[in-house]
This record gives C-alpha cells, sequence and structure tokens, in this order.
C-alpha cells in the first residue's frame, strides 16, 4: 500500500462545497495528518496562504494552478510563470468575447475569467501563443503552457528534500491532472472532473471534504 | 435582550486560536446564522475575503482594523485611510528599532509589523503625526488616527440600511474597542484583552472559538 511522505490537496470543490465553503470534517481530519498537508490550488497566493493558516495545515502553498509557490506565511511569492503572455492572449479573447477579469491585481503568473465565454472556441484563438486555457469549475484560467501543478509540485517537493513521487495528491479538477501525473498516488472527490478520474489511482464513494476524508482514511493517515 | 439586525466578529483569537486555526464548532454556529455576519480583522482585505468565503458568511468585511472595506468577493476594496502618514511613522520608529514588516504590499491604509519593540516608547516617538500604534495581540498595527473598526461599522452599517447600534460585534482585543463603542452589544470572548472587557455588555466564559458559539447562543441567534 502506498505510504506518502506528504501530501496536496486542492481547495475548491475538493475542501468546500460549490459555494466555496469548507468542509470542517474534512478540516479537522486534515489537522490529525502527521506529514506535511500542502494545500494547491488555482486561488492566488494571499488566499492560499490565508486558507492554510486558518485549517492549519503547511504554509507551504501551490498558488495559481502552479504559477506561484510559498514556502512561508510571511515569505516570498516565488513566481514560476510568465503573466505577460497570458495578458497578451486576453488582448486577442477581448476582440471576440466580454471577458470579466479575477483578481487581476494580485495574480502574478496567468489570468483569470468569469466562465462566461465559449472555452474550445477561446482555445482556439489563443492557439500557438504559449499559453493555455484551463477551466478549474470556478473560474477560467489562462496560464503560461510551461506552469502547472505538477511542476509546481515537483519544485516544491525538491525544496523539502523528497520526490513528487512519494506524493499523494487529492483534487477534484482538470487543473489537477498535471498534479496527478507526477505525484505516487492520485485520489479524485466523487465530484471529480471525469477527465481527472482517468488518471486517479481512487475514486472517493463521497463528493468534496467527505471524499477528502475519505481519502485520508484510505492512506491510514488519520490512525 | 438585544435582537441584533447584524453581527460583527472578529478572526484572530475570536474565532481562531494562538496558532490561528480556526474553531470549527464556530465556524458551523455562524453558518447557523441568519442575519448578516461581518468579519472585522487587522488582516488585509485578500485575508478576510478568503476567510469569509472558507468560513461561508457574508461577503462584507471590516478589514486593516477599519481602513478597508469590501462589499462583495469580486468587488474593489474601499480604502478609508492615509497609508502615507503610516509610513512616515514608521520611519521614525526605524531610527530607533529593528523594524520588521509584515504584508507591506498589501495593506493599503497601513502598516503592520512584527511584535519586537517596546509599544509604548514607540507610542511616544510618533505622537502628533496623526496615526496611532495599535496591539492586535498578533501584531503591531500603525493606523492613520482617523481609522477605527468602529467607524468601519458605521460605514458598513450605512450601506447596509441599518444603524451600528443594531450590530452585535464580538472581539478579543483593544483593536476592538472602537467597534464596542459604537455597536450596540459588545462581547468579549473570554481570552480577551483587559482594557477590551472593560467596553463588554457580556464577556463569555469559554475563549476564542468556544466562547464565540456562547455569545451566539446568547444572542438567540442559534435556534
Amino acid at each position: 500500500m502506498f505510504k506518502p511522505k506528504a501530501i496536496a490537496v486542492d481547495i475548491d470543490g475538493t475542501l468546500t462545497d460549490r459555494k466555496r465553503a469548507l468542509n470542517c470534517r474534512a478540516v479537522e481530519a486534515l489537522r490529525k495528518v502527521k506529514i506535511p498537508v500542502i494545500l494547491a490550488t488555482g486561488n492566488i497566493s494571499c488566499f492560499a496562504r490565508a486558507a492554510a493558516k486558518l485549517i492549519g495545515v503547511s504554509d507551504v502553498v501551490i498558488c495559481e494552478n502552479g504559477g506561484v509557490v510559498r514556502f512561508e506565511y510571511d515569505g516570498e511569492d516565488i513566481v514560476l510563470g510568465d503573466k505577460e503572455k497570458c495578458v497578451e492572449a486576453v488582448r486577442v479573447l477581448e476582440k471576440h468575447f466580454e471577458v470579466e477579469l479575477l483578481d487581476f491585481e494580485y495574480r502574478k503568473s496567468e489570468v483569470c475569467m468569469r466562465r462566461s465565454f465559449d472555452i474550445n472556441e477561446a482555445r482556439k484563438l489563443i492557439e500557438g501563443m504559449g499559453v493555455k486555457l484551463v477551466d478549474s469549475g470556478f473560474a477560467y484560467h489562462i496560464m503560461d503552457a510551461d506552469v502547472s501543478k505538477g511542476k509546481a509540485l515537483k519544485f516544491v517537493a525538491e525544496r523539502l528534500g523528497i520526490s513528487s513521487a512519494e506524493f499523494a495528491v487529492i483534487g477534484d479538477s482538470e487543473n489537477d491532472i498535471d498534479m496527478f501525473r507526477v505525484a505516487g498516488f492520485g485520489i479524485a472527490v466523487a465530484n471529480a472532473d471525469e477527465r481527472l478520474k482517468e488518471y486517479a489511482d481512487l475514486v472517493t464513494p463521497s463528493p468534496d471534504g467527505e471524499g477528502v476524508v475519505e481519502a485520508l482514511q484510505f492512506l491510514g493517515l488519520l490512525r
């Protein structure tokens, strides 16, 4: 059975419900875990560091779908993606759609937008621009094509002196696929994107936070 | 008995423990409250909006000890304090102490510092500069003297079409005193600063999150 040295957990749709409120049973379960628990989210670093503090897990966080990582609450953001490339792609989309930017001032590696246009059509429009358009289920993200939660997980693992293959990861959406690829064990919650489930070693019976508790039980981390 | 139309609740030391992790019983109790629950914190707006979303309460937040308020998760910060005055005061303190700034880039109305010097000595040094030096118990804050959680509460109440006197407020520290002054009913948790308790209509038997649950029960908000 897989014995992780650390786990990485997505926030929205995994630790939270559709309204983005925390599942308290999952929070209390994560506090019992004795190995590092790293939050990995599409959200901005100041959201992720707040979540880590409030949930009571490691201050090490992966943010902006891997475009930014932090190692300390009062530390610096380490930016792994090129926001300028993403802004150029947004300028193209704005010629074709009403684009509503989200958290623009706070995002350091990518651009986040309201889910208000056809994503496949948009993807065609920005092909070859060195960016990718990802749907987190909560927002669209234009990211530097070189950035992913998986690459960020490798970056974080190296700093922690372990391998990404020694991580178990828990997630719900397409933007978790790259993390599942590099982790030793991937667990999708019941409500997860079907594309993510194809990469999962385990799919939990229950959705979001309840699924996280089941995942931690399966990994033997709540004993 | 006082029947509030809304409540304002401090975060650090009130909803959280000393490690700043949320009390899950308090979170679940706040979700049962049927009137608006507004978080009021010394922390930055992107921490406060994250906390509001994760806890599952109103997106209306009072941040930076009243220097910033927000009404919508994806809305704008409304800045009520003059950060420049605070920066000038910091320059004075830096001549006398090792000053470690916290979240400097994110703070829009004040300057936050590590609690690493004598606050009374510091207060003498910046007298007459139009600022005040406040100890949140977690950090020192140099704020525009015209800013307080109380003034921000009045600002928010007006926007919500009620009076600050129709608010019940729950807090633990000195920076909550101004809010207690303008609210209709002030509740201090057991671990609260003695100076705050002098302004409280009620002091809960239990500390922080457990005290919040007791406060909500006392106010009849959990029926």
